[in-house]
């Protein structure tokens, strides 16, 4: 073929590929979201991001999204579920630890009273996330998270915690993608404890996985290059913490970011203060019906009073569960 | 159009890019690398990882490659490029810091004398990166570094620093992601300094840039929000700290590694202590000719005998510069 003929057959391929692309835009493709003001929030800013010689047009590189994960992607009730994981951890490691017997906070986890325990606050967390969460190498502790996640069970729903993900986020996600996206979670929770399903479960690979960690350090253990989990906090991924965790990690600042909480205030703030169109959403929970009611007066997961009032000032698009999504959890469907 | 119809001229449309992609591989893909073992390595590698249903084969998302910076791809003779920066900025900010006239190491800095400056070791050269490289935002930062690296001069060729990359390196670069490879940067030098200009130089996006960093802090600045850069470290990348910076950032293991220096030893070993196929590379400055000649009696970029003996103890690939490389930088073709 000569190199003529050769471009010319490549430019028919290449218009052939867009029109089937162009056809499978054409679907909705956020089937999750009932129509209204939200779902349409969210269409035209991405229209207009993705439109070249828009105003607004946004070159692929640089359309960073970002995702906290507790009540955003996946539920976060009756507790968060890492602390599952812990409490499990907790179980499994009490044989070794006699002592747990008559030590708060590990005494009332290893009776069930979750409350008490965790009456101790801040402080009653953090020892149970550094003897359950660190004392192992990397690769181990990736091997028990994927272990458990593979059997772990809802304690209300009793559905696999990995079917607790939101049907209208899993959309909203490849949507993004599907425009040329890089869809990034920033989570407070631990970053390691996510990794290993985050790929399967959102499409998003570890190293698009944002969030809190403990110290490591490089040892050879035999021979072997080995990173072994340290009982020492390295950097805590909320509130203020997010925008510096997107800086280190990312180093842009995103153009739509995605929360719950008042712990992802800075996280939209931050991605609201850059030039250029920008897309800020909190999810509130107020469907006890088909998920769980709470807001302001909860313990874990807060959505203040003061946040709802900062994104109604801010213009931030304020998703009703109740309301907007049509369809919560893919189980549903069935 | 009906559905048959469609598939069977998507199939064809597929096929003739994939013609296209083939007959484009088919060319020399490292043509500044000279033919012998080097070189058939690291090509025998690609061949057998990317290979499905070889036992070697690795999915695309774990095809993980990392890079060294200084030394390896690019130069850092006299001195190393990042410390251009701050001499440069020593200079800027002299005249609010009268103080430094009689303070070393700034004193022997402004009347030209890196090399009794830098006497002090490691103590002078953090005062010199804290005084040039915190007290400003992230965005000031980083139009610093944009604005610097646009006319920055080498001190010896006079060529821009952007064109003191070594072009077999680029090659790999590209050849490696054309195979499914997700390239990083893994140096010890500033994560900020680098990132403004990597994704134009080698084609690295930010956010596949591991490094050095100082601590950043969250403020509203007359309701601007910003992250401000602190006068105290955070991470050094370097040495044990580069496995520990690869966790952190990609949360996986490499299976491709490229250094030049004893800093580089542990992101060497920890690559290589991965199961499956892995390929490790030192790049050894032996050209006094065409770039500079530096071993182990060098103060910086240090590539140590004992370096070299784990490399031909291991069987990682040792790249001799003056052999391997037919050409080193892209302006000598001119």
């Amino acid at each position: 073929m000569n190199s003529r003929i050769m471009a010319r057959l490549a430019t028919a391929a290449l218009v052939l590929l867009l029109s089937f692309a162009s056809a499978a835009i054409a679907q909705d493709p956020l089937p999750s979201w009932n129509d209204g003001p939200t779902k349409q929030g969210i269409i035209s800013f991405v229209a207009k991001v993705t439109k070249e010689g828009s105003p607004d047009f946004v070159p692929p590189a640089e359309r960073i999204a970002t995702f906290d994960n507790d009540g955003t992607l996946w539920a976060e009730q009756p507790m968060y579920f890492q602390l599952l994981f812990a409490i499990h951890r907790v179980g499994v490691l009490a044989p070794e630890h006699p002592e747990w017997k008559d030590k708060e906070p590990f005494a009332s986890l290893l009776k069930g009273d979750v409350k008490v325990a965790l009456a101790g606050g801040e402080p009653a967390i953090v020892q149970i996330f550094m003897q359950t969460h660190a004392g192992m190498t990397t690769d181990e502790f990736e091997k028990l998270v994927e272990d458990w996640i593979a059997t772990a069970k809802h304690p209300v729903t009793k559905r696999p915690l990995t079917e607790m993900v939101y049907q209208p986020m899993l959309e909203l996600l490849a949507y993004l993608r599907a425009n040329g996206f890089k869809t990034f979670i920033v989570s407070g929770g631990g970053i390691e404890f996510m990794r290993p399903w985050t790929e399967k479960v959102y499409g998003v690979p570890p190293e698009q996985v944002v969030g809190s960690s403990i110290k490591t350090k490089f040892e050879l253990q035999g021979g072997k290059p080995v990173l072994v989990r340290l009982p020492e906090i390295n950097f805590i991924d909320d509130k203020t913490g997010k925008p510096v965790g997107i800086n280190q990690h990312i180093g842009r600042r995103p153009i739509a970011a995605f929360g719950n909480s008042d712990g992802d205030l800075q996280m939209l703030q931050y991605t609201a203060g850059g030039p250029g169109a920008r897309f800020c959403l909190l999810v509130h929970h107020d469907d006890g019906e088909r998920e769980f009611a709470y807001g302001a007066e909860s313990k874990i997961g807060t959505f203040s009073d003061s946040l709802m009032s900062e994104a109604k000032g801010k213009g931030w698009t304020v998703v009703s569960m109740k309301n907007d999504w049509k369809t919560i959890f893919a189980f549903e469907k069935n």
